[in-house]
């Protein structure tokens, strides 16, 4: 039996971060007095934990300035692990409770797991799959601006699958309700986690058979068609918009779409 | 102003059907006293309705041999129907109460949502991502016997997408875990909903670099891997084991493999 282990540098949810910019690790005995840890798995023959903090993200489905900025800066092993960890320690401040009875859960299975000791029910850690689209018309993309965000920016549309819904059905759904533009074939592109607070992001590439546009304005401040000369500028900060950040898929999605 | 609705017909999540074999529906003053509706949205100018039950599913991950028969009977457009309204009633049943407080919830935005009055926080149903994979290794296929499973019945390996991972990495981490095979290249194929309590299926492929098995025993009965006309003969119902049944993503990967 051995006890090498390590805790993730946490403050709250924010990522420690050592000198060479590398995901801060500490001791198990820098963990708060009786708090709770998740298990994350091995590395380098440790194993490795992090520590639930008291409160969740308060804001969960934004990131906020300084995280994107660490996010940034951090390696993409680094980033998974940490990407991975916060997801679970977040789901877990913010839920101490039982969804069906509203008595305590205590954690376990290590972390992967939360268990009611009234009612006897199991919670599971959520993950939340997100259609993430390039509607395509006439070698145009269709990108679109949310409200609050910065003037300028624009990414492809995207909405989380609802019960029911295949993923096919969810990129059709998604894109009518959101521009009014009817789209035919759906095909798979590629998938990514977004810890914020823990969506699976599925990036599909959609066919559109219209290009008449009937903005959703509860959801969008802009939206347009965009020919490839100006997405292509855009991904090198010389386009009529701003591109989405090299760490979100919606950028992997439009450089895939140049290169196609 | 018109107040045209209706309401389906549960008998707790078990499906009502009429004479013909299709789903049934009654008017909402069939809808006991001060129970939940959620709104499934609008069919033929109707505005449509379920009643969330007083109790969830007792065994939420497993379906019952009656309502797999009745599943059998429906035509695709009810089945998605009652997929998605049987999610998303079982989800408000079983989530009563805040996970972030313990404090009673509250039905909002017609079924979409649930809120705390206590603590404020904002629930919504979950949609559980679910990866399906057929490995394939020299023109076979592994496929295993899930403990618990009838004697004979094999089919696709599968498993829930963890936090912090992409869709190709929940392939090779499942596969690893329930079998020791590792996988290189995962190409995506099909999704399906799966309302045992929701999921949402995610078919791919993955072509496995080695075929030496390691078994997962607390998961799987048996594996092993199978060829072309082993799989074929075993969808027309003469195979060496038990094809999953046509409602299944599973079957219809197989049934692609063949006929790809």
């Amino acid at each position: 039996m051995n006890w090498r282990a390590r805790l993730l540098a946490l403050d709250g949810l924010m990522p420690g971060m050592d000198e060479s910019g590398a995901l801060a690790w500490t001791t198990l005995a820098d963990a708060p007095e009786g708090c709770d840890l998740v298990f994350l798995g091995l590395d380098e023959g440790k194993a490795c934990f992090a520590a639930v903090p008291e409160a969740g993200d308060i804001a969960p489905r934004l990131a906020n300035p300084a995280l994107w900025q660490a996010m940034a800066s951090l390696r993409p092993d680094d980033l998974a692990i940490y990407g991975g960890a916060r997801s679970l320690v977040d789901w877990h401040a913010r839920h101490r409770f039982c969804a069906q009875c509203g008595g305590p859960t205590t954690l376990a299975k290590g972390g992967w797991q939360r268990d009611c000791g009234n009612c006897g029910a199991q919670h599971f850690p959520r993950t939340d799959p997100v259609t993430i689209m390039l509607v395509e018309h006439n070698d145009r993309l269709l990108l679109g601006r949310g409200k609050g965000w910065p003037e300028g920016r624009f990414s492809a549309l995207a909405g989380f699958v609802e019960p029911g819904e295949s993923l096919e059905e969810a990129v059709a759904r998604e894109v009518l309700e959101e521009s009014g533009v009817v789209v035919g074939e759906v095909r798979y592109i590629a998938s990514q986690p977004w810890p914020f607070p823990s969506q699976l992001m599925i990036g599909c590439h959609a066919t559109a058979t219209s290009d008449a546009i009937t903005m959703d304005e509860t959801e969008l401040a802009e939206i347009g068609w965009f020919s490839r000369s100006e997405v292509a500028a855009a991904l090198v900060g010389e386009g009529p918009f701003t591109a989405p950040p090299a760490q979100a898929i919606a950028h992997h999605l439009l450089t895939w779409w140049i290169e196609k």
